[in-house]
This record gives C-alpha cells, structure tokens and sequence, in this order.
C-alpha cells in the first residue's frame, strides 16, 4: 500500500480549494480581514480510544474536539489539517476517512493538508483546525458577579465511558436511562460552534469542558482573576449520569469530576441570562447556570449538595477523569 | 508531573504573543494582506529517529523539516504549534524545548499553541508550521526548457544515516571525508527558507527534497505536466557522502536514493542560471544544476554514468530511503 496512493484516493475528496489537491509541500490560505484561530489536539491509541474503537469514531471526535476549542472561541469553524502515525491498514484508514467525510458538511470544514507515517505500534492522530472571528472570546474577561452558565448539564461522557470500558453494565441501568446515548456522549461529543458566536456580544469570557468542569472553571477563574461560586452547580450535572452511576458508588464521583464533555462554560452578565437562553435553546443547547464569579480571586465555593465521599474533596481533587485506557 | 505545569515552564518561553501565553483554547493570528502557507510533518521513535536520539535533535530537525516545506513554497516562517504524545519524562521534554529555543531565534518564529498527551509507548511528535508569501511558490509551473537546480548536492543525510544506524563505521571513513559532517547532515537539515524567496521571481516550480531527488523530481514533473531529462544529474550528487559509502557497496545505493537532505529541487529558465547561483550562494547554498525539463511529460532520463547495479532500476526504483528503524 502506497502512501500517496492512500492520501490521494481517501483523502483528497475530503479537500476544499486551500489544500492545492494535496499536491504541494503546503496548504494556501488566502487573506482574510478577520484574525485567524488556531487550535491543536492529538488523540492517541491506549489513551484515548481502545484499539476496537471504530475509527470512524476516533476520527469524527479528533475532529470535534478541535472544533469545540474553536466554538470556546467563537470562531467560524473552516479546515484543518492532520497527521496520521501507526500500524494503519487500508480498512481502518477508509474507515477513518469515512467518519471526516460524514462530519465535514454538519461543521463546514474541509481538510487542508496532512501527513501519513507507518509507526510500530499505538495510533495517534492529530488535527490542527482553523477558524475566523472578528471578537475571539477569550478565557479572560469575566467579571465579579457574572454567572458560569454551561450550554447543557455535564457528566455523560463520565458516564458513556464507563460504560466503554466495562465499568457499568448496560444491563444494569436504572429504566430510563439509554446507555446507547451516554456511550454516545463520550464517543461523539458535540461542538457548540455556533452557541458562542450567536451570543458572543452579552459573553464575557468562554472555555469549553474537555477536562471537568471544576477544572476548567479554574482555567476561566484564573485568566480572568475572579473566584468561583459554584454551590449552585449540582444544576449542571446531568441527572441520568447521576442515575446511570448510581448503582457504582466508587465510580459515581466520576460524573462529578468528568471531562470528555465538550460543552461550553461561558460567562454572562445576570441580565443577559434570558436572552442567553432563549438564543442557546435555538442552537440545540440546554442552558444551564452554574455559579457566579466573584470579587476574591482566591475564592472557591463548591456544591454544597456534593455526596460525602465528594464532600471531603478539595477544589483541585476535582480534576477531570480523562486518561482512561492507559 | 503536571502537563500544565510543563506546558508553562518550558513552553512558554517559546511563544509569541499570537500563543495568548497559552492561557486558552487556540491562538490569535492578525489579518495580514498576504496569503498564509500552512504545514505539516509528524515524527515517530522507530521510524524517524531512534529511541537514543537526544530530544533536542529531534525537536530541532522536526521543526526544520516543516520549515523547509515552507522554503519550497517561498514563504516566510511565521510560527509553529506542536503536539507530543508519548512516554515522556521532564529531561526529555526540557531538552526537547531546548532544542526549539536553540532554533527559532535562527529562523524568526515562535511557539503557537500545542497539546501534549502522555502516550504508553513510541514517541511521536508533530508540527504545523505557518508562513506568509506573496507569491507561493507551487509544484506546478515548470515549463519545457527549464533547468533543474538543486540548492546544494544532496545524499549526504543518507550517508548519515548509515552511520547513525552503524551500517557504516566512522573510523572506516576514507581520509579527508568527515563522518561528524555527515551525522549532522542526518540529524540536522538545513532548510533553505532564504533561497526561494530572495529568488521567487526566476523560479517556475519548486519542491524539497524529502523523499529523494528523482522521487520528488517525479512530483514536480507530474504537477507542471512536463517531463525530466536527468542524465547529468551526477552533479547533484554529493561527493563526500559516495566517498563514505564506496567501501559498502550494498550500501552506496543509498545516496543516489536518499531522501532527508531538505535541500530544494527549483526549476529556472536557463538564462536565470548566473543569477541564481550567485544569490543562491549568498545565502549558503552549493547551487548546481541536475537536469532539464523536457516536453514529452512521460520522459524519464536517469543518469547515464549510474554504477552498474543502480543502471537496472527503473525510475520508480529510485524511490527514497527514508523509514530507517521500523
């Protein structure tokens, strides 16, 4: 197999106009009167996916979760590039392409450029994307009594997960609770690229949740030299997660202290919160308020609801749960 | 070990101000009235280096590699963002920022953004790097007539190779040839970002030479649709580095088909010749011509004074030697 036969027959389809067919050293972006945002992430084998896992799957959520940084940013997603290394075959590489393919059109992007290399053992990919905006939001500029709203609850990826690895059985669900669509929020997150760009004149500051939420609020509290009333923010933590783990009180904590979900936290004035949830709610979000920023940088107030085991934590223990198959 | 503590402390020296500190979800480039080249190059322990290479080799020749991408294209380098995956403790990664910090001021650009992951197994890191220019320089445009001109001989990084692997040995080297030279020539490319662009306006086509010289040469010919009379292209073959593998001769092959000098194959109007090797020799080049454009797009004339083993092989043959640990 030919490594500019595979390039040129999966990957060329997936081009628009910047990537030159793919038959230059590089890609040629023309200019633009609005900044450019940038963004990377990488994906690696044993880390953050199974080897079983589909790569239709790996390659739509690299793909997604670059955009999700983009859509912290309030950019306009448009390409990105990306960098293949492992023991390929030519199935799983269709495979992968397949998935780019099937999500281009739903985000309105197209591939740029790339590279492909035979390494010995775990896959790893990696995409670079790329957007405009006029008004990057920034995780700087949220101001004391601005409310931490997310564009829906977290914790189902947390949950998704354990049910990926195994650790909850999918028959073991309480009723109601669709394990299909908790697997899925791990699996295939999905980017709010337009909720931030719809709002962005009443936000102040945005970060998206890849590692937790306490975590990136953290993130969020420090650009902007704020603190954190979050004794409110059991609100955002979704409730068939919670139902999904409840039966696994060594892995419920996991909901709480979760990444993987891809929502965004953003920061308002109070009085924007109708307006911000009427517009969220028009782009597919379940807006929810989490806390409110507050005048002593130092200040870090958690839910005050949290289970006992949670209930003895510290701010940082809260850190994301996002390594999962080393 | 905290990513985000190592991300701040030794990544954080190497940003520009377009890497907002690395404080968010992507980077801020300006609007600029000229068209941005993007791209990209990964590289994995196994199959580009070897697990005892010193991290600031690799970091310094992946960031090369990319910059010479752009030098094919006439673009003026700009900025990078990096991702490392991989079993990494913080020797490694400070001297791997070392290595970056070493070569940015030499080639003016800065740190964009990144991601690193903590990986189970092989090292693999990759950089997308970005460039501004006017008027890129493009694979396609050579026209019939045109020279071939190679930046400087290329088949010494092969030679180096040979050493690096211990095919060769340094003290078997004939007299008078420097086998340190050679290593470095391997480890350490040389990308020729100043040549195209002092030189863009003789240029037609050009290319780097990454996969060797009649593999890339094949690229160019099929993009500008002309075809490669190369029967003096012995000229363009390093002399040291036939020296140094003369007494292997399973081995010499492997400078005529060696990729990973980086040098650039450019395409002149004849007239431009004098010209051309006096600027490209301003900037550091040993300018020197390989071959002639032809308008049979299907011609292929290999060396005529080829050794009588290497005189067998077809064009395709000639493919480079480039995946050396797998």
């Amino acid at each position: 197999m030919d490594e500019f036969d595979i390039i040129h027959r999966l990957f060329r389809p997936l081009t628009g106009t910047e990537a030159l067919a793919l038959q230059d050293d590089g890609a040629i972006l023309a200019p633009s009167q609005t900044p450019l945002v940038i963004t990377t992430d990488t994906m690696t084998e044993g880390v953050h996916f199974l080897p079983a896992t589909p790569a239709h799957l790996i390659a739509r959520k690299l793909l997604r979760v670059n955009l999700s940084d983009l859509a912290a940013m309030a950019a306009v997603p448009k390409g990105y590039t990306l960098t293949l290394t492992g023991p390929f075959d030519e199935a799983w590489l269709t495979d992968f392409a397949a998935g780019l393919g099937e999500d281009q059109p739903s985000f309105g992007v197209h591939l740029w450029g790339g590279d492909t290399c035979a390494g010995r053992t775990d896959r790893t990919a990696t995409i670079t994307a790329f957007g405009h905006t006029d008004n990057p939001l920034r995780r700087k500029g949220a101001l004391p009594g601005d409310w931490l709203v997310l564009t829906a609850p977290v914790g189902e990826a947390a949950a998704g997960l354990a049910l990926a690895r195994g650790d909850i059985r999918p028959d073991a669900l309480p009723p109601g609770v669709d394990g299909a669509r908790l697997l899925m929020r791990y699996h295939l997150p999905t980017p709010r690229t337009d909720i931030a760009r719809a709002a962005r004149d009443m936000l102040t500051a945005g970060i998206d949740i890849s590692d937790g939420l306490f975590s990136e609020a953290e993130h969020l509290a420090k650009a902007s030299a704020v603190g954190l009333d979050m004794r409110e923010a059991g609100a955002g933590i979704s409730l068939a997660a919670l139902a999904a783990m409840a039966s696994t009180p060594e892995l419920h904590r996991r909901v709480w202290q979760g990444g993987d979900d891809y929502e965004l936290l953003l920061t308002i004035p109070p009085d924007a919160w109708p307006e911000f949830k009427d517009m969220s709610k028009a782009h597919g979000g379940h807006p929810v308020v989490v806390g409110t920023c507050t005048d002593d940088p130092h200040e870090r107030l958690l839910p005050k609801d949290l289970p006992a085991d949670l209930a003895k934590m510290g701010w940082a223990d809260f850190r994301g749960w996002r390594h999962p198959f080393g």
